[in-house]
């Protein structure tokens, strides 16, 4: 199947199988454990299984990370100590290898693409690096829209075409990443409109602000908010206030949902991109894995939404998926537990006093 | 180093190096991320390094899992619905490669090793099983001692021995698992004893369990561990009270910590030994990694009493050595971070304003 844009997309994408999650819950309880004693692994499995729509499901491997790096005219409001150079700096060290979502993911085998949706500086060519700009960076969203209409649907298209690029090289598990100094301005401001949550209670501090520049991301991101009227739908949201790698993210949810391949969710920009891929298609929900919980108030705000439990919680604050590339092993066992443990009946054990 | 019993173990245990600690913060420091944006990751990163006495720690691997199965007296009062003879039978189950901690070996690329320190009852010969068998069944600790204090030492060996044998086999990070039905109650009285909480806080529904039959459980191990006195040491504690694949789990630990080798401990069985280990040789705990907080409410008492914090929450209570073997990548994760990173010098990327 070839999906080239995100409504290909939000149409493609059907509801996770209910009888394979309840033919995962049935072997469960065969397997030579106590019922239930594998926990929030055997809930991961019957996801998978749902997902696959069978059961046992398939480990789902190789794993390809697609981080997409994009600028945030916000950054002139004086929200993060960070400059702005730094977003094509990581960039660099991505596609050199040097990262710490590069040593994650040879640490789980993953093959590790990045994506240019809207830096505002250029790189030379590099293997590892898809040029995909969309625009030099979103303009301040504290000023007006971030980007246009048009732009947000070009940037969900983007991430759209690279989950389509890495299923069709193999992929079997894709995780989300973000680099954009200044991102987390854009993802609260984000999860805010979304959830309807208190812009104050989703502002964090990001990479590591003090409690002054706290105050100012806040109200920032309050002013923001404050544009967007009660009716204001997910596209809107993305434009007025988002960034393009929340929308390449969100494109990457959605296609990867489309194609029936898992997607990790890593931290809080990953979680506002979760957010506007399951307001515009919500069934995209039923194949999102929350990789971690990020120290970022508003990526607890967000998975809570969802209804999402993440399978870490490690106090990171990164980004760039390492939190959800971390997660990968336990999501590949918890597909492996379906498919090759023991029953009570093949393995002769008795089985306790009912 | 040869070390053949628990006293030379004992005093082979030399206190983790602080300098190399702080070598890896000051590096940890330097690599191309926010300061302290890797969270826990950096933390077990900076515990690897004192391990390991330098920084970067090498990644620990290979990873062996040793898995002790022993039996119990008490399980003639009626303190879990499942019959004795399946401690055999998952042995088998282990050494057949069926069993949930063989696949999630598989999943990490760890070995297991299956340790009958005590089992009721006799298998055939396996390739991966050892016959280290002290007693057949400890006798029932609600109306006596577990076993003799010779018989404590004696399996204290089989547990050293088996960190040593690993580790001269090529092993660099051990990770303890446990088989006995009926163990969760001796690990009780054991967390209870060393820990002094009351035994009905540390007492939980083991495999799963009903209220009638967890309320006499708790009974059955405060009557136990009301034989103790006041003075009672960790190898009082471990004959009265305890259960030969706790000590051998003890043991283990303080064979890996005398030979500068992490162990990763799993859950309430394992969090018992622990104690035992830290209460006989102080300077283990250095070398312990919590891998997971069990449902068991005794795992968290005793993490707790060791200010230990596991690196996963997943709301197991299987034991085998499950837990901890799903914590492998991320601490091996953890000293790749300190060995493969960029730092800000070294990729070119702007540090933040100060």
């Amino acid at each position: 199947m070839t999906i080239l844009t995100w409504a290909e997309a939000r149409d493609g994408v059907v509801p996770v199988d209910a009888a394979s999650a309840r033919a995962a819950d049935e072997l469960n309880d065969r397997l030579t454990k106590p019922r239930g004693a594998l926990g929030q692994v055997e809930e991961i499995g019957r996801r998978l299984s749902a997902m696959a729509r069978r059961c046992p499901p398939p480990v789902p491997e190789p794993v390809t990370v697609c981080v997409f790096a994009a600028d945030h005219g916000v950054v002139a409001r004086g929200v993060t100590p960070w400059p702005q150079e730094v977003t094509v700096q990581m960039v660099a060290n991505f596609c050199a290898g040097g990262a710490a979502i590069n040593v994650l993911s040879r640490q789980v085998g993953a093959s590790v693409t990045v994506v240019d949706v809207g830096m505002a500086g250029d790189l030379p060519d590099a293997p590892e690096l898809l040029r995909r700009n969309i625009r030099r960076g979103t303009a301040d969203l504290s000023r007006g829209p971030a980007m246009t209409a048009a732009e947000a649907e070009a940037a969900l298209d983007v991430g759209v075409g690279v989950a389509c690029g890495a299923v069709r090289d193999g992929a079997r598990l894709l995780v989300g990443g973000d680099m954009g100094i200044g991102n987390t301005t854009a993802a609260a401001a984000v999860i805010s409109a979304l959830t309807g949550r208190d812009p104050a209670t989703v502002t964090g501090r990001g990479t590591g602000i003090d409690d002054v520049m706290l105050a100012h991301k806040a109200a920032v991101v309050a002013g923001a908010r404050s544009r967007l009227g009660a009716g204001s739908g997910p596209l809107d949201v993305l434009a007025e206030v988002g960034g393009l790698e929340i929308a390449a993210l969100a494109g990457l949810m959605m296609g990867g949902a489309a194609l029936g391949v898992p997607v990790l969710v890593d931290g809080v920009v990953s979680c506002a991109g979760a957010l506007v891929a399951v307001g515009l298609a919500p069934d995209t929900l039923g194949y999102l894995v929350a990789g971690h919980r990020s120290v970022e108030p508003g990526a607890s705000a967000a998975l809570e939404h969802m209804g999402l439990r993440p399978v870490l919680d490690l106090d990171l604050r990164l980004g760039e998926g390492t939190g959800a590339v971390l997660a990968v092993p336990v999501v590949q066992s918890a597909a492996r537990i379906l498919g090759e443990m023991a029953t009570f009946d093949s393995a002769g054990v008795t089985d306790k006093d009912q």
